[in-house]
C-alpha cells in the first residue's frame, strides 16, 4: 500500500505519528509539500492524504482519498475522480472548536459593537458607550446541528441565552444543548423568533439558497446572522439590503457565494457587515491539525483493515 | 422618606418599579435627570439613588446612597459624605454578564487576531490566515473572583480550557467552577503557568499596582492578558514594553490609569494592544439596566424597613 500525505503543515510528531500506523500495516508514506511535489514511486498511490484532486482526476489507482477539510462540496462534481469506486473521507469533527470560537468572536464583536470602538482607536479616540446587545436572553437558531453547529451551541449555552433552537433535515439531534431540534420544514416558523442566526450548512442542493430574501425579511428587526458554512446559503444581495435598511443589526460572513470575495463587492461596505475572509477553521491552529491527523489515522487503521471509514463521506448525499 | 434618583437612562417600567415600593413605605420619590436637575423639595433627600456626589459632600440628610457602579474607589476618599454614617450600595452584581462577555470576546479577538482581519476588510482587501490560538487547552487565571470574575469564568469553561485557576484574597471562592482558587499570595507561583490572565479587581490599596513589571515578565511568551477592573492594577509602561518586545501575544483593556486615555499615550500605538473606552459594562445593555434598577428596589425594602442592606459597602475596606 502506498500512501501520499500532501501538506505543508505537518509537524515531526504528525508525520512520526502516521509512519508508525503504516509500519504496522507495511505501508509505504511519502510525504509531499504539494501534490506536484510527489516523486515518480508514489505517482500511483492507493491513498492520499490531503488536496490531492488533480492525481484523483487522473488516477485509477486511488482507492482513498481523505481530504483535512470539512467541507467536500468541491469533490462532489461529475469527472473529480478518474476511479469511480474511490473512497471519500473528509475531516468534518476536526473545525468544531475552531469555528465554535469564531461564531461566538463574531456575535459578541457585532452585539457589543466592537468594530466601532476598534475602528476610533486607530485614530487614538475615547469613544462613547454605544447601545449594546447581549447573548443573554437571546433567541438563538443554530441552522445545521453536526459538529460545529453542537461546539457553537455549547458555548453559546454558557452565555445564558433565552433559548437555542437546532435545526437540521431529520428535527433530530443527539446532543442535548438544544432546547429543541425541529426538521428545516420549521425554518419559516422559527426566524421570526429569532434573535441570532448562527448557520453552519454544507453545500448541498439542499441548502443552496436557504436563506431567501423573503426569509432575511422574517428575522426579527435587529437581528443578527453568522454564517460559516458555505456562502452558497445565503442570497448576499438581499443580505446587504436588509443591513443597509437597518432591518438586521449586523452580519458576519466568513463564507461567501466568491471565494475571495471580488474587490468591488458591495458587502465590503455595507452597514453592519463584519467580513473575514474564510478563516473561522484552518490548520493554524494546532489543536485542529491535531485532531484532523488522528482523525486520518484512526481511518487509516480501518483501511487497512478492510473495515467501513469512520469519516467517510456518501458521495451520492454530499456529506 | 425622601428618595431622589439621578438617572438619563431609566425607562418608565423601572419607575414604576420603584414608585410600587416607594408608596408602600409612605416614601416621596424625584426623578432627576442629572444632580443638579433636583428641584427645591428635593435638595435634602434621605436616599440618593445614581451619581448623586455633589450633594453627598454637601447634605448631612443624607442616609444612603446607593450608586449605579460596581466599582466605588471613587468615594473611598475622604470627604466625599458629609454625613459620615451615610450608608453606601453599590451594584456589584449587575455587571458580570456584560463584562463577561466584554471578556470572551476581546480574548477571542486577540487569540484569532480578528482586529488585524477587520483592518484589512477596511480596504477590501481578502486576507491570508494567520496563526491561531484558542481557549480549548488554556490556562486560564482570573484575578479577581467576584461576580465579574465568576460570570466570567462559568462562559470561559464552556470553551474548554486546560485549567482555571481563581485568585483572590481568601483563597476561598464558593463558586464550583474554578479548577483551583489560591490566595493572591499564590500570584508568583501562577503567572508563568497561565495562557490567559483575566483581571476583574476593584481598585483597593492592594490591588493598586499589583501586575508589575516583574509580574508581566514572569508570564510566558505569548500569554494574553485582559483587565476590566480598574487601571490601577497594571504597570502600563511595563504591559507596553512586554507587547512591544513580543513578549506578550495581546493585551485587551477597557480601564486605564488614566481616563479618558489621553490621545499622546502610546497605549494606543502599542502592537498587540486591544483598548476600549471603559464600555465592557454600562447601562445601555438593558439587561445590566434591568438588574440595576432591581438590586436597589431589593435594598430600598430593606432599608425602608430598617434591615442590612444586601448590597452594602464597607466604607473601610473599600468594597
Amino acid at each position: 500500500m502506498k500512501i501520499l500525505v500532501i501538506s505543508s503543515m505537518l509537524k515531526d510528531r504528525h508525520k512520526e505519528q502516521i509512519l508508525g500506523i503504516a509500519k504496522k500495516y507495511n505501508a509505504e508514506v511519502c510525504f509531499a509539500g504539494a501534490e506536484g511535489e510527489a516523486p515518480e514511486a508514489f505517482a500511483e498511490p492507493d491513498v492520499i492524504y490531503g488536496f490531492g484532486m488533480q492525481m484523483a482526476k487522473t488516477q485509477k489507482s486511488l482507492k482513498w482519498l481523505c481530504v483535512p477539510s470539512a467541507g467536500v462540496d468541491y469533490l462532489m462534481k461529475p469527472g473529480v475522480f478518474a476511479n469511480e469506486a474511490c473512497l471519500l473521507s473528509n475531516s468534518s469533527g476536526a473545525y468544531g472548536v475552531s469555528i465554535a470560537e469564531h461564531m461566538i468572536a463574531t456575535s459578541l464583536m457585532m452585539m457589543r459593537r466592537l468594530t466601532e470602538f476598534y475602528e476610533e482607536t486607530l485614530d487614538s479616540h475615547w469613544g462613547k458607550p454605544r447601545a449594546q446587545r447581549s447573548l443573554w436572553g437571546s433567541r438563538i437558531t443554530v441552522l445545521g446541528t453536526g459538529d460545529i453547529g453542537q461546539c457553537f451551541a455549547r458555548r453559546a449555552k454558557a452565555f445564558e441565552p433565552a433559548k437555542i433552537t437546532g435545526i437540521n433535515r431529520s428535527g433530530n439531534c443527539p446532543d442535548p444543548v438544544f432546547d429543541k431540534v425541529m426538521s428545516v420544514d420549521a425554518l419559516d416558523e422559527i426566524l421570526p423568533e429569532t434573535d441570532l442566526l448562527a448557520m453552519s450548512l454544507p453545500d448541498t442542493p439542499m441548502t443552496r439558497g436557504i436563506l431567501t430574501r423573503e426569509r432575511l425579511w422574517s428575522l426579527p428587526e435587529g437581528a443578527f446572522v453568522v454564517n460559516v458554512g458555505r456562502g452558497s446559503a445565503i442570497d448576499e444581495e438581499a443580505l446587504a439590503d436588509c443591513l443597509e435598511a437597518d432591518h438586521l443589526a449586523g452580519a458576519a460572513l466568513d463564507v461567501f457565494q466568491k471565494e475571495p470575495l471580488p474587490k468591488e463587492s458591495r458587502l465590503w461596505k455595507t452597514k453592519g457587515m463584519l467580513i473575514t475572509p474564510h478563516v473561522a477553521g484552518n490548520l493554524t491552529l494546532e489543536y485542529t491539525l491535531d485532531k484532523n491527523v488522528a482523525m486520518f489515522c484512526e481511518d487509516l487503521v480501518n483501511f487497512a483493515e478492510g473495515k467501513p471509514l469512520k469519516y467517510g463521506v456518501d458521495r451520492k448525499k454530499g456529506y
